[in-house]
């Protein structure tokens, strides 16, 4: 314990002035350090004088405070005796289920399932984090709903014996047509984090793409792949607010051997997620403390000085496309995530991306952004070149594997899925990611018969009828034509 | 105590031939005053008798009775320990929330959270009497949902770091793009009333449109703003039935100084709130009392002798703004509140008048009237030039920014709120609503973020889908050209 | 008692060879009657040897048996004591409301209070009659629902101090647009059964369109409303299977005077309406008897010895229509009811009749029937010269003069109401119906304000939106032209 | 009992190398037989070491073992002292009705009385059985709501005395318009099984499809049919992984006169029937054991070894129907099951078949897959052809017969019903089927009334009004034309 290590002392160096906040024991002096934070100085203040374990560890790799902060601001071990800690409980309080206890893993046969069964086991910070998502989850309960208004044309009396779900996606040789989309924080829900997603892509041969936060890091996960014999790593970037960061993350990647950039192109701030703050709150209040958001609005007559929600890039524009692709240079394709119109697709393919990325976040950016599928339609709509140009990759709201074969009838080269892994690995850990794997691949194969194709090329338009959403999708786009107008 | 100030003295004078009623522990004698009473006689005549300080206070100013009653018809204290009170409890009895007292303004994050911290404080009177709308609440509940049936077309990778919320309304520099909409009665849900969004439009210079029947003086509320840096306010007008009152009312807003004039259409007669009837027929029966109702048909027989629903003019007509303008003069512009349609819209523009204001008056007037939103979309299409020619307001269920933004894209000047405003004042008062325009304020930022913009200049019909809604509306207009034929 | 006047006695003539019946504590021989009956011999096969009191009493009027069984066939009193009777419950069992007793009519302020009133006091055979409708109530709900995706275009700024509500329904000048539409068995729900009809229809100078099947005289009705000052009776005719039964209906109906003819052409066989059947299934299970349907298809092999559900001719057709019309002769206009398609309508102009009645028998006839509202869209659309031609009068789900409104503003010269009617007199009596008419009085003429119209000739279709009923119409109908084709 | 026969004895042949199963009190040496099943060697290995009795007996006819295992693989009689079962309740406990006892017959007045019947005394696992559909049940729920979405469009003043509902299906002259589809594993529900539907075929003279897998012996149902007057068979045929299989199945079939030739085309893979697999799974976890799924992906890297969901054959397909034709020859017309595309109509139109059968197997095959009255559509759009060319049957979700009037009407020859059936027979054996018919008859015989028709060759598309799912259907195929386009 070092000199002044006992909690009421820590607790005086509560602010911007002097900053000292405790984790996994140990007292760091984070003043200087504020404002290189690449996460903003907000979410350090708040915890300015008190102990920021459970905040601080599920977000950052082991290793980063060794790794970012000068060894002379280390002060030293903490009296733990000293410290309160309200630990939250363990299990979730939101879930009412009568019956307690975890759900045995033999009996979760689909994504469904393992959604339950972590509900069941998760603490409440964690399913909050997981599930929630922007405002009123207009966008996200479309993102689960809109896949249901397709329905298939299947074909019947075909050779179906053998049947071929291997997919190139981003130049990588996929065993089957999905991936696993970013999603950060995964050691909020499980010890080894992210290391069981990189270990089911492994073992199943599909590209997994990390979040740039990864709670584990970029090092292991490369480490972890190399040791098996498949699967492939693509590296999701969050553009920061300093040019630097945002190069040494790209460098890194490259380094490490990533094989795509898959750039997020709709975090110019962070999205409004209800649920996520409404737990902040509750504990905040429960301590009786202010709750500090990570945002706000430019106090009147002090428009210079902007908290906005989140670490990441407000300026990133097209223009800065250029020096990205710069750094990342040959080391493989870059993909842009996040694009949701036909006016952003033909931005993308004029400039020569090599795929786009349509998602809305997991519903958790801009409430009543479209689903995923919405913009596949009006793209296909509007702009059907883009199939020819590039690779449409998409997420949202997948939970079954025919919602990845509608996908790819009209038109998208492959389908991540991203809270479906998250709960899978809390629940079970590496165990649940594969078996997610599995009984996807187990769907996708028998509804491939039944719709009487045996490779993924034969998918085409019209072996799925959309009349049910063609009515939403808009009906013109100045400078496009209607490629469905004579229909 | 005057000479027959006892309960059972004035409860004699229970007639139009004789009629006493008591407020705040006074008696008056209204007799002659019956026929002059701008609400109509029917309402004091419900009280004849009898004590009406409930029903009196919180829908007039202080001192309207000095000021309107002669000096001999005030008779004099009551004694009151011979009055009969049937308070109501304090708490509604529709909540049927399990904890109780009261919700800490910590802990509400968006206008919902607003709404259910009034519901759960305010007496059943007062929260039926804003909650209500007509019928079966079928357009009040469009008002609420239409907005979710209208999507976004976000636009990534546009530089958003600085954004301008300001927009000009009524010829008003307002900071953000949405007013105080009028509500009356603000004092049923607090004792400061009007005076706290008074405080809320000024503190952040946004409008406030108070109603003609604002329960805080118009003088109080003029001299509240002075006080402050910011704000304006508007004057919403109800034509009276007496040509003369309107006359008054609109020189008393002239010179208080108010900014515009709103001018109400769309109350020719009060609208059929039954769950309000409904709270003034069970308190009538627990009294034994006979309900007599505000309105009624025309006896058989006796077709002359009307008593309308309400205190409105049921004869004001296009022609009747001649010598409203006329009074008016170049005090401000001239905003006529309840068009739905685009005939109106038209008529409207070419007398013109500066603006209008699309609203069913919160779902509290025609049942089955369209959503402003659905008015929004007719409008667009069968008589687009009307966004140059005039500023198009709206209001009606916006419970968020996002349906804000959405009415801008179509070409909305601005958008008012009215019911949540008078949750929040009722919650939290003055507070409330500064919360309440700072909640809205951080959602239209983080909102227009996503969104692509930076400016509200930016927005346009083509980010939004309207596919969902575009087949409710109207096909064809005689006289009118459908602008999206050819689409 | 007469001799052999002892329940033991009576049930040994239980068959069709034998068939006494004991009614009100007398015993009837009804075996040679058993042919004669309009309403079929299987009702009364079914109680053969048994009381009938409660099945027969609501259902004819007071003197039916002394006029039509001779009075040899009369038996006598019966020796009550040693009958067994089954009284249900007089409370309906299928209302579970936790609050008993009757509710006040004061605290009733719609036609749904009405509703709920009468289903607190009905018994449940009564209210099983009343509510039921065909199969799965698909078109009964379809009644109640369509209404509400019709809008109104509402105009403002109209001068409508002074509203005109009279309408000319099959020559009779109305007070209002709407009348009491036929409905049978209202002895069910009151003593005074029809007679309230009648008085309140004379009250408000409304017509009254009497059952064919009243379980009030025509005659008593008749001479209600000659005692006072206005109303009027149509006289709804179900043609039997014996065209001299029908015959004598008519006659007797222009004896007395009605003023005009309303042929119920839906009927060529009763409807399936299961809560109905339920309810007499229950009770025979109850009392170990086996149910007798009315109905039943052809034994295989006997095909000539059908039992049709229900008393009315199946071999009714348009041809029919000039012997009724001669028998009816100048008394009156003569109505078809029970029109849905545009090819019927155009039937029916074609052969000169001056009125249809769109009605699917209160979704009591075929399920699955479009609502009159969808069949007065579909006729607008493919047939608008039927509204020169002839008065179109609808039914169905109406429960609000805004769907009264509505209808007119389609076409409809006047809508009638069935079960609201029923309900007001059986939860209050005759005080029901005034009161039932004073609220759609109240109602249409704020409704007709807040519209923008003073008088029902200003109503037009373009008053209202219906896109969202518009997509459900029929695209084509072959010989007919689209008229609203071009839009 | 033979040496060896006891439970700990037997148990120790678990294995693919040695397979001794007990079925009824024997065992029996299935290793050499694993190989030949038609039902695959994955369903036996499950049972091997155990009881098989529960599994086999309702899946298999009487007297299977002798047929098709040699005697010396019969073992002997066991000890069944030593044996340990887990019977499941006689009831469901998926019931949650609160009161018991099964529902009387006579208080079942349609199809859907029936099912709840059935659901109140039907095991667990049979219930599932019937009941379950693919996933998420999508399919299923369309077709039992889609039927609704389409409305008559009556006439009325017809004369309809005399109903004619014979119907010719595949050249026998039925009573009605509808038949018995094939389900399979009747003795799960009632002893008398398969023979419950033979008896209600002939009784009512309408065509009995058995299931290839029928639990009773196509001998003994064609024996039954033979001791009556009326009725039909045909034969619906699962094409086997082996063609000798299928052949001899094919001439048995001819042999025994069956009339007509289902075959069956959606199952090159059995469906994922999720409730069906809880059920075994919940078993297999209750007793410790590993679920073994019939299914499976195949294992990475030994792709040759595919163990498909079922026992049928995934490589059929149209070449596959000449060996088919051949073998069948002039026994009568050939019908393929399970068509849903104009494209896949019109094949089998070109390749000369008599009929072509819609279906998407009850929802449990593919989910998503459009329901049959949506494929009806579809092909009318696309194809209209067909109903020339070829009988149109279909089934899934009918319950009413007027679902099978709106079939009629849009071009269906006929109408298969299998779980109501399957229902009727569980709850009140043959009883319930003769019930099921009768109301169906007296349904139809009604609804044909009042739409006005005496025959069903009077009914026409314009019959019905289908606006409701015209939005939904496909809007173009490749080398088709939308027939409707002008409309």
């Amino acid at each position: 314990m070092f000199r002044g290590g006992t909690t009421s002392e820590i607790a005086k160096h509560n602010s911007r002035q002097s900053c000292w906040v405790v984790i996994e024991g140990h007292a760091y002096d984070l003043t200087e350090f504020l404002d290189k934070h690449p996460g903003g100085a907000a979410i350090i203040i708040r915890y300015a004088g008190k102990d920021a374990t459970e905040e601080f560890v599920p977000a950052h790799p082991p290793g980063t405070i060794e790794k970012e902060l000068p060894k002379d601001k280390h002060l030293g071990p903490v009296d733990l005796s000293t410290l309160q800690t309200d630990k939250p409980a363990k299990k979730s309080t939101t879930s009412s289920d009568s019956s307690n206890g975890p759900i045995p893993i033999e009996t979760c046969i689909n994504l469904n399932d393992m959604e339950l069964a972590a509900k069941r086991v998760l603490p409440e910070r964690a399913w909050t984090y997981y599930a929630s998502a922007a405002e009123d989850l207009q966008s996200h309960r479309h993102n689960l709903c809109d896949w249901d208004r397709v329905l298939f044309r299947p074909r019947v009396l075909r050779n179906v014996k053998r049947v071929n779900m291997q997919r190139k996606i981003l130049d990588f040789s996929s065993n089957f047509p999905f991936f696993i989309a970013p999603a950060a924080m995964a050691r909020l829900g499980h010890p080894d984090g992210e290391l069981c997603l990189a270990r089911g892509a492994a073992r199943y041969n599909i590209p997994y793409c990390s979040s740039n936060s990864s709670s584990v890091s970029h090092e292991d996960l490369t480490q972890c792949l190399k040791e098996q014999a498949g699967g492939c790593l693509f590296f999701q970037l969050y553009v920061k607010k300093k040019k630097e960061d945002t190069i040494e993350h790209i460098r890194r990647a490259r380094v490490l051997g990533f094989k795509a950039l898959v750039i997020t192109a709709d975090t110019a701030v962070v999205g409004i997620r209800e649920e996520d703050d409404r737990y902040r709150i509750r504990e905040a209040f429960k301590r009786s403390e202010k709750f500090v958001p990570f945002w706000g609005a430019a106090p009147v007559g002090k428009d210079d000085d902007y908290v906005l929600r989140g670490a990441h890039s407000s300026t990133l524009n097209w223009d800065d496309l250029e020096w990205i692709k710069e750094e990342w240079g040959d080391a493989g394709p870059i993909c842009i995530k996040g694009i949701l119109t036909a006016e952003d697709a033909k931005i993308a393919c004029d400039m020569g991306v090599q795929s786009i990325y349509l998602s809305n976040h997991g519903g958790r950016q801009l409430d009543s952004a479209p689903s995923s599928l919405r913009a596949l339609l009006e793209i296909r709509k509007f702009y059907p070149e883009v199939f020819e140009k590039c690779e449409v990759l998409l997420d949202g709201g997948v939970r079954r594997s025919r919602d990845i074969l509608k996908a790819l009838c009209l038109g998208a080269r492959a389908v991540g899925l991203g809270r479906p892994f998250m709960y899978a690995l809390s629940a079970y850990g590496t165990e649940g990611v594969l078996k997610t794997i599995q009984m996807l691949s187990d769907e996708l194969e028998t509804s491939m018969r039944l719709l009487g194709v045996t490779s993924l090329e034969e998918l085409h338009p019209h072996m799925v009828s959309t009349g049910d959403l063609d009515t939403s999708i808009t009906q013109d786009i100045p400078g496009f034509k209607n490629s469905r107008a004579k229909l």
